[in-house]
This record gives C-alpha cells, structure tokens and sequence, in this order.
C-alpha cells in the first residue's frame, strides 16, 4: 500500500529528475475567486504533465532485471508520454497502447520520446486491457497500470510534498487542494503527502460535467461508474470509475468532488494563459475551474489547485484562447 | 554605479514577493538547438515579465519619504505593469505614461493593476519624455526610468543570480546566456550577477532584425541608434540606442549579439508553447530564437535562454501557434 514512506522514497529517487514546478499567483485570479488562489503548474513538469512523477517513481522503483525487460502502459496521452520519457532516461524500451482517437500531440510525443506505440479503436468496442495483456505475455513487458499501482500513486504523492513545502513558504496554513480528477493517482498521491505534512489541508477533488465518478462515489462511499460516453473535452481525466487502490484512499481523505462544465474550463484555460502565461489543457484546467467558479461550494480562505497537464493540440488552444469570457 | 553588492541587496529586498521562475528543458528543443537549451522563464514573473523584477527592486529602495510622494514610469507595457504591481504592493500610487499603440492587454493591465495610465500618440509625434517631465513637475513624482537607472539594473540582476544557482544545479559549468535585450537593463544585470557568480558564462543580447542597435554598437564599442522604424512585432524590446548606464557594462561584459527574424520569434513562441507549456511574447521569445536557429553562431555546449516575458494580445497568439512551422 502507497503511505508517506513510498512518498518520500518516491522522492528521493526523483531527486535532480523530477522537476520542482512553481506555485504561481495572480491578482487576478484571486479577484475572480474571491480568495488566494495558488496554481501547481504540473504542466511544466517533464513531458508537459505530473505524470511524469509517476512514471519516474514506477521506473526507478523497479528491480533492474525487471526494468530491462521493458514497460508496457496504456494510456490516453500523458501517462504514455510519462512512463516514455522515464523509460528512455532509464535506457528500456517501452510499449504504449493508446486509442486512436487520442489528442494527435499526445502521439507524435509519445512516439519522438522513444516509446512503440500501439493504437486501438476504443469506438469500434476494442479493450486496450485484452491488447495489453497479449502484448505482455508475448513479449514479458512490466506493466506500468497508470493510477492503480502504488509505485505510481507514490510518485504523484512528490506533487504533495511540493505542496506541502511551497504553501508553508507562502504563509499558508489552513486550505482547500483542488486536483484534476481521472482514476485518482494524483488525488490520492497528494492526499496521503498533505495527511502527513498538511493535515490542516483537505484535498477535493475536481472533474468535468458528466464524468463526475469521483464526486458520486465519495456521497455513495463506494465506487459508482459513470454511464455516459467514454469520450470527451477533458480527455486526460476521463474514467469510469475511481481506481480499486485509490478510491479507499480517497474515501479516507478527500471531498466532496466539485464538478464544472466545458464553458468552465474554457475560461479557467483562458485564465492561465492570460494570468499566468501557462498552457494548460482541458482535463487540467478543471480544478482551477472549480477554484474560479465554485466558489459557493468552497470554505477555506486559500485555495490550491493543480494545473495538472498542458499537453494540448495548438488548433485547440488558439480557439479556446481566443473566444470571448 | 550597479555591482553585484547592488544586485545581492536588491535579492534580500524581493525576498518572499519577487518569484524564483524555473529553469526550464525540453529534450524536443535540445533536438532543435542541436546543444542543450535551458528556459529561465520570466514570463511566470510577477506581471508576466522580469520587469517586476526592477520595479520592486527601484520601489523597495526608494526612502520612504520620497516613495511615499508617488512613482511615474513611461513604458510600452512591461515596465508599466512592473512598476504599477511594485507602487501598489507598497501602497503608493503610480501614474504610467504608454503609447496609445501600446497591445491592449499591456494598457488594461496597467489600469487594472491600480495604476493612472497617461496615453500618447508616438506616431503623432508626442515625445513621452516631454510629458513624464510635466506631470513629474506638476505632480513631485519619483520618475523610474526603464534601464537607465542602477536600482532597476540591479533588479533585473536578481534573474542573474538566479541563473547562476539554478545553472549550477543542473551541472552546467559553461554556458553561453542568451537574454533579450531592449533598453539593456535585464542583459547589464544579469551580466553583472554572472561575472561575480559564473565567470565562465557568456551573457549575448539576442535581438529582432531592425532593431539590433546593441549587435552594433557592441561591435562599433559606442552606441549606434536604430534608423528604421520605431515599432514592431517585438514590441517589448524596441529601443532606439542602448542605454547610458547600461552600454558600458554590455561593452564590458557582452557580446557578439545575435539577431533573429520575426519568423524565427513565431516559431520560438511556438516552440514553447509546445514544448515548454509557456507563453511567450514576441520580444520575450528573441533569445529562444537565436538559441534554435543561431546554433552556427553560437559555441558553448549549453545555452541558456530568457524567456523574458508573456504579455501577448489572444489574438495574436492564437494566430502565431495555429501557424505551421
């Protein structure tokens, strides 16, 4: 089981690797909110996104007879690049399988950071879990699973412990921590970090209109899936359910979810661009969404939320930027 | 005169406000550059550019007294929010004097960020010099020049310390420092912070075609004004001639210059925002430029880039990112 223990090793081992991102600020932002908003810019993490973490704390906490035989992960774009890039620094091979219909940057990258990639077509019924699992035996990858995988959930936990640190530098002692919301590596990475070095913190976390598992599962104490389409604007976070390792965790610590829609995150992109020069992508645009536009359903004085991922196509941003608040 | 114990004292006094920006990579830009490429990304400063850097630096070290009577700056848009965030962080006011050609978001900033703006027609043919020193008569306020003052230099050396910690931190033990360079102050005292803390970096200012009066006054050793237009795409580094105080230190310390095109700054701006998750203005992407596609000019092994600042209109943009490369 992922504890603040896995955390710290997590971090140890990311130490000269894993990127220190900045907690960044803008009046502006405050103005909107109604209070100190505090952004994690996790898209200026290596490879655009905090997944890297993860992937990083899998890798390096691997034996080295296992890593060498290569990884194998499954993703919709960022844990692909994630899991990629830490495998070429450990000089492995890696195998993502991601669905075709997958933002074309996430591929292109996935593809010049090294990895092999293999596309499925998830709207034809195809399950990437059957093409991973003949993929593994035929070729005796490690599979790197992107949140249910405690090596994975301690390295987002480093996202916490930055957390932790770069708040007590700001002064802040009692706030509210917003995290992008999929099958809740991060949220619970983060959630078990602040516990033990926070614990004044609460962490809720955040997801799109329609995809809001997360939030239901946490009011039903068990996990409720989502019924409606697969696919969607956020694409990064987009699960049907909580993760069978990360919901207890969640459960323990975390909520209530807050939930925004698109025309949320829109703004809310369009609000780090113009406020704080960063690029952020839709799935990690909705905590700061949630920060900016719920605020009803927030108490705390400061407000810290995760821009968790940035890796978005240009046609994409040029036409959300460019729209009118 | 501007030094190093300048520049320290400049640092104790942005202690906790001004923000410690990362120094950013990318193994897609390396690919590019051909050499290892690192970001300091000012444009996450406060106000979206180092300028905030010289504005706190010239405020916090005004006596009180005087401060207290009100600051005045003319500016095309960085130095005025910097100087406008500064004056009301310290609770003064701050009457900024900008063309009326100056991007939109520059002169809506300013406003927002408490500041009087004074608009002027430089096209008309208003000399900004003229009006600053009426209202500084009528109103007994404290003028803070853009460059031309060793307080203001001094700030924009605390980048420069920066640098050389971070710098340091990645291993890198020569290195050519590319910074953008208008008026001279964030290439002066940068080159001052590094000549007391990494002396074997060379600080190079990178400049857009048309504008590279410092390219050739560096190479005449006395300054050489511009002859050509007063404005253009990079509007926030477009001087005529290098400034009195800070062209000595540049002959002293710097050189050659580089000078890109505005295509080569549309694809440096691409390039971070793709591989970076940065925005970046045209006149804050002229050293990226010359880092990507000057590599036949360029000698060290590593070259570290500003990103001096991210103050960009959405439309503009959105136009330069949708473009292909």
């Amino acid at each position: 089981m992922s504890d603040i223990k896995m955390i710290e090793a997590a971090a140890e081992r990311g130490r000269g690797v894993v990127r220190r991102t900045p907690l960044l600020s803008s009046p502006f932002l405050d103005e909107i909110a109604g209070r100190r908003v505090f952004v994690k810019a996790e898209c200026l993490q290596h490879t655009g996104s905090f997944k890297f973490r993860g992937g990083w704390s899998a890798l390096s906490g691997l034996p080295e007879a296992e890593r060498a035989r290569g990884v194998l992960a499954y993703s919709s774009g960022n844990h692909a690049q994630g899991v990629a890039r830490a495998a070429a620094l450990h000089e492995v091979p890696a195998t993502i399988i991601m669905p075709k219909d997958a933002p074309e940057l996430k591929i292109a990258n996935t593809r010049a950071l090294g990895a092999e990639v293999v596309l499925y077509d998830r709207a034809g019924g195809e399950q990437r879990e059957e093409i991973g699992t003949r993929i593994q035996e035929e070729r005796g990858l490690i599979l790197i699973r992107p949140y249910d995988e405690p090596l994975v959930i301690a390295g987002q936990g480093t996202c916490g412990l930055e957390i932790a640190e770069q708040a007590a530098e700001e002064g802040i002692t009692e706030a509210e921590v917003l995290t992008c919301c999929g099958g809740g590596g991060l949220t619970a990475g983060v959630a078990l970090a602040l516990e033990a070095r926070a614990p004044r913190f609460r962490v809720r976390p955040a997801e799109p209109e329609g995809f809001e598992d997360t939030a239901r599962s946490l009011v039903a104490g068990a996990p409720v899936p989502n019924n409606g389409p697969e696919t969607g604007f956020c694409d990064a976070i987009l699960t049907r359910v909580p993760g069978q390792l990360t919901f207890p965790i969640l459960s323990r610590l975390c909520g209530p979810g807050l939930v925004v829609s698109n025309a949320e995150v829109r703004a809310a992109m369009r609000a780090a661009f113009l406020r704080l020069k960063l690029v952020v992508e839709p799935g990690g645009a909705v905590a700061l969404a949630s920060a900016l536009f719920r605020g009803a359903e927030l108490e705390a004085e400061a407000v810290i939320v995760t821009a968790s991922g940035g890796n978005v196509d240009a046609a994409l941003f040029a036409e959300v930027i460019a729209e009118a608040d």
